[in-house]
């Protein structure tokens, strides 16, 4: 069964939308059952289609021969003003539908950051969830889950980021009115970032060094309001504002906020796990294994947002490469251009990409679910999983978002001159995915602490400790000595695989097993035999700690790719389930031998893979490209983009690009003013500026 | 002697500008001494730095407390505007002052074609210059040089770009009128993308099919005048506009084309080379060699400007990580924070970033000397070097635009959120970058285009055939045959080198010529030995040829930097020397154990370097490291951009990134407008889309 929600327009087929549809039918299996396994059933997908549809109707963006506003009016105001429209339609579907397809991502699939009502939902409730009294969630979550209040998540700061105990805002009780009073005592204090903050929401979760009695107690988190709710305007003491253009998210308000001795009640404090009673007194603790848990649940919504971006990417890059025809290949003296997807070069990209896409899919199965293990813990007080789940999001999310990032780019460059034109809508989907390498944790702080956890596993080992049992291939893989771990099992034991033994998805993990286990124990060994204080130690053997966080990272990741194939349903099509095989061994196999791998070097270096293993692998991979060449427009439709979300003249699901891409240039502003009105001529620019050097003296 | 430009603000030292002051006087040579090396002489120096005063001071953008007006107003419309303000200031002042300094870059240090007159010097010019005839320069270069004519050099089509010969746009002679008739005969032979056509051009170098007497000679150059000199309107069958927003360059009108049988004069034809004459007869060849130097030169300088782009960025993120302070490194107990740069990770990334500023300086050198030997000769009506600077050119092109691009993006990365800040001046930097991969060429097919040439000298080597000089190693690296040649010389000689003797040059550049002769080698026998037709062949061993042409590449690269070194005048000084040899080194080595090379996989896995020394390449690196940090200062300040030109808020000379950041913000018109009129509050947004959500009935 197809569900289509694509309704071609009936215009004559020219050779773009012929190509694309023969692109489309050379693929082995139904697009549909693969798109209800990334959304969950074929009940989910209808259902997201249905608000897709809604929404992209009160928005008018379903009619893709009109060129789309943000391309049209590009002004900080206009944009902020799009980002509103959009934004309360899908807020307002979201609370009349009661559906969850707007919580954390926009009607363009961007993170729900870009919207100037998503933190609400995607930090601001969970915030509350997880930090407030059960009192205060009842009290403010039905305000929030309705629109009665709009929020932003206040902790960055102009001088701090990531390192959180270095913020500088202050919540001072004050004994004489029973309040805490929030001030920004310097100018790197000032708030900054903060999706939201400049002109869009009412409240903040503000986060604050909590003073009481002259004592500090570390960041706690306060809900401030910030503007009235009658007119918008900034309440007392506080100063708002807009941080101004950025990459992307201009849809929405990233602002600043200071605070001069504002008094808010003691009872705006999150009081779930912390309290500070009338007569001053604290109890409880900031309970920063709370923090960690709500920043966990965020960093699965990133990496999340990082495989479907990625997906778009490359949907649209797929889409151009089937119908743009360009050259002849090596017979430069005939004439019949080629489709750039030909080319060996192009499909290895776009193949590779497509798996990278994939990959991060499953990556983020195997962190939910081990979030939600972490979470049902919690609830019952225990946070014994938690060093385990904070090490595996820190380099999920770290990998998926600089791969992620990468892959994009890759994609937008893979469209040569017409993927750096806005309308192809790659620029701002590259401009957008590459925050996430920053956002919500910078991933170079995020592979440290993933080698400090890896460090401490190993501690445990040689300590015989208890082990989170999904690191048990690390005690598995060392060979415990009286004096502490010290060598590895497989050291002497290079990889046997000739040929095709290269495609089992065991000889596959072995081999990002083996680099793993190498690359951790080489790090533990450099650090604890340093003779240098541990703080220059650490940094001395940084770039050694985030090889190996990166490598057991890898690992993790094949691993679950591999294992969510082998876990497919019985009744999973053999059609589907092959070319998800092939898909996971091209991602294995092409990150070793590829020259673009940042790891690529450690499979090889410690000869575990030998030269002519290496060309095996080669050529594995490359019948694999082959395999997979005719399945790449079904391998991204099934992520199913409608066209408006995908806001691209090159990539839409017709093919029609050339058509396109004229008729929404025609459109632009600066042109229908110039010819409608001025003779075919910008007339300021013409009048002040090239008239007279036309005419100068010089 | 150091002519200082910055005349620092006589305010209060802060925190950021007393680190800066610190990290700038480290270091241990004359930064002004390598200014006067990247730029030519101290007297060049003193001209740029004029020019420079001069444009700011004409354009108020010296005063640096002053929000840049790029990040306040960012329509269409407005950037155009900017574009033709700055471009009209630049140009002005190139023709009255006659110097070089803007002729192929702006007062930002971008490609020239940024701006709207741009492309009037930067490829027009030189288009006449190479493929007019003596009359035609004598009638249209004095018209271009000072102003009266403005070019724009039209080439892609939106259907064709890269593969020239593809092109569809016509110039049909008629015999009735002895006139060309340029016309566009499909809607895929728009002319798409060449800068300034959109609205500021007069004249078009035009490149068409000629057609005579029904007979098709290939592509040829026109200069066609598009516009009114009097009032700047299209002539009669020319539609001409703007392509829209890009990732960059939105300060000019790229724009589109098309011609409804357009007469010209048959003498607008460039008849340097080929002619037609009034009965219609055809002499002469397109000489497609004279468009190849076209684009050579074209090449050199988009190479020059990746050097100089690239180093824009890593100024403005090393100036930020000098002052950034974050975190407490491992000792997370303790208080002071550490700056950024401290930590191993962040220097890491930022010197060899450094380093391959300088390695495309150098590079970029070399290929100068190679074109201008090519031009001389050409002169005297040969052509023998012309294949060996092709495929010189292609390489250093394809490889600096994407370390560049790579580069600049890192170095934004390195800035954490400030970085994706406009105002930081880094998302408009890299997206400029960026663009350098796909324009004058794309990449992956310039590749190609080095590996064809690379396998032609290695057909000419086993046919005792000619070889340019310059290629003698290969001749050198392979034992011949009788049946031609299949063995590497040096296959059985593994690198011997240990610990420190890495640091040696000659061991360095052993080390990238062994890869550079083994790959290749084996593309050349993976092509030549493949039982399918050739253009098969060659599309399979794509992936083998690019990695050829790459190692190639990077063996010229690492060679030329090393020349430049051993050829440094005598006067230079000993601790500047030291510290390039050391870049160099820096440069040659991490480029092999860096786990983000896209070639470091081919140095090791043939065990030409083994585990151990691999090891010891490491530890030499860290060593680099160390010795370097004390100068990343001042070898950025010696690239002498000035505040104005770097435009950004975190990267100013002095250091001052929180006030200044703050100061530009609060200038936002967005901000201006809701404090000084409108009660704090964005009405717009308020009224019709916040409060209809915070009193929706849902």
């Amino acid at each position: 069964m197809a569900l289509d929600m694509r309704t071609p327009n009936p215009v004559t087929a020219n050779r773009q939308r012929t190509l694309m549809s023969s692109a489309r039918t050379s693929a082995s299996f139904d697009s549909f059952e693969l798109t209800c396994m990334i959304y969950g059933s074929a009940h989910i997908v209808k259902d997201r289609r249905a608000a897709f549809e809604r929404v992209e109707t009160i928005l008018g963006t379903r009619d893709t021969s009109v060129l789309p506003s943000n391309y049209a009016y590009t002004s900080r105001e206009d944009l902020y003003m799009q980002g509103l429209t959009w934004g309360k339609a899908a807020i307002e579907d979201s609370i009349q539908y009661q559906h969850p397809f707007f919580d954390n991502s926009t009607p363009q699939n961007s993170l729900a950051n870009s919207s100037p009502f998503g933190m609400t939902r995607a930090m601001v409730e969970l915030g509350i969830q997880l930090c407030a009294s059960e009192e205060q969630k009842r009290q403010w979550l039905p305000l929030f889950r309705t629109g009665k209040m709009i929020g932003a998540y206040c902790q960055t700061e102009l001088g701090h980021g990531t390192f959180v105990r270095g913020l500088e805002t202050t919540a001072t009780w004050d004994p004489d009115t029973d309040e805490f009073v929030i001030h920004s005592p310097t100018l790197s204090s000032t708030k900054f970032w903060p999706g939201a903050l400049g002109f869009s929401c009412t409240h903040a979760l503000v986060m604050a060094q909590l003073v009481v009695q002259s004592k500090t107690y570390g960041p706690h988190l306060f809900m401030v309001q910030l503007r009235s709710l009658e007119d918008g305007t900034p309440l007392p003491g506080i100063t708002l504002g807009d941080i101004g253009p950025k990459m992307s998210y201009n849809t929405t308000c990233n602002g600043f906020a200071t605070f001069d001795q504002v008094h808010i009640s003691r009872k705006a404090m999150l009081m779930g796990h912390a309290k500070v009673t009338s007569d001053g007194s604290y109890s409880g603790s900031p309970n920063s294994k709370l923090i960690y848990l709500t920043m966990l649940k965020v960093r699965t919504t990133v990496v999340k947002s990082a495989a479907s971006q990625l997906a778009e990417a490359v949907t649209i890059a797929t889409r151009y490469s089937v119908v743009r025809e360009q050259g002849a290949g090596a017979e430069s003296s005939h004439s019949i251009e080629k489709t750039i997807m030909w080319y060996k070069s192009q499909h290895f990209r776009i193949l590779t990409i497509i798996a990278k896409a994939y990959a991060i899919l499953f990556a983020s199965r195997t962190l939910d679910a081990a979030y939600e293990g972490s979470r049902e813990e919690q609830q019952e007080g225990a946070f014994t999983s938690l060093p385990y789940v904070h090490g595996l999001a820190s380099g999920i999310k770290a990998w998926s978002t600089q791969i992620a990032a990468d892959g994009a780019e890759d994609a937008r460059k893979c469209c040569g001159g017409q993927g750096y034109l806005s309308i192809s809508g790659l620029p701002d989907k590259v401009a957008a995915i590459t925050a996430l390498a920053t956002l919500e944790g910078e991933n170079y702080a995020l592979w440290q602490q993933l080698g400090r956890y890896l460090f401490k596993c190993l501690d445990r080992i040689a300590e015989n400790e208890d082990l989170d049992p999904r690191m048990q291939y690390l005690a598995d893989g060392y060979i415990r000595h009286l004096d502490g771990i010290n060598t590895l099992q497989y050291i002497s034991r290079p990889c046997t695989a000739t040929g095709h033994e290269f495609l089992d998805l065991d000889v596959q993990l072995s081999i990002y097993r083996h680099t793993a286990l190498r690359l951790i124990l080489a790090a533990h060994t450099a650090l604890y035999t340093s003779e240098k204080p541990y703080a220059e130690a650490w940094n001395d053997n940084l770039m050694l700690t985030i090889a190996a966080a990166r490598a057991h990272n890898q690992y993790t990741v094949v691993s679950s790719f591999i294992s969510h194939i082998n876990s497919l349903p019985s009744t999973t099509s053999p059609a589907l389930k092959t070319v998800l095989s092939y898909l996971s061994a091209l991602f294995a196999l092409s990150e070793i031998i590829n020259p673009q791998s940042i790891n690529a070097i450690s499979y090889v270096e410690d000869n575990h893979l030998s030269h002519a293993q290496l060309d095996s692998i080669r050529d594995v991979v490359n019948g694999l490209l082959e395999q997979l060449l005719p399945e790449s427009v079904a391998l991204t439709d099934a992520w199913d983009f409608t066209d408006a979300s995908l806001c691209s003249a090159i990539g839409m699901a017709d093919g029609d690009v050339y058509e396109t891409v004229m008729e929404w240039v025609k459109q632009l502003p600066i042109n229908r003013k110039a010819w409608d009105e001025d003779g075919g001529v910008f007339q300021p620019g013409w009048r002040e500026m090239v008239a007279p050097v036309l005419k100068g003296k010089l």
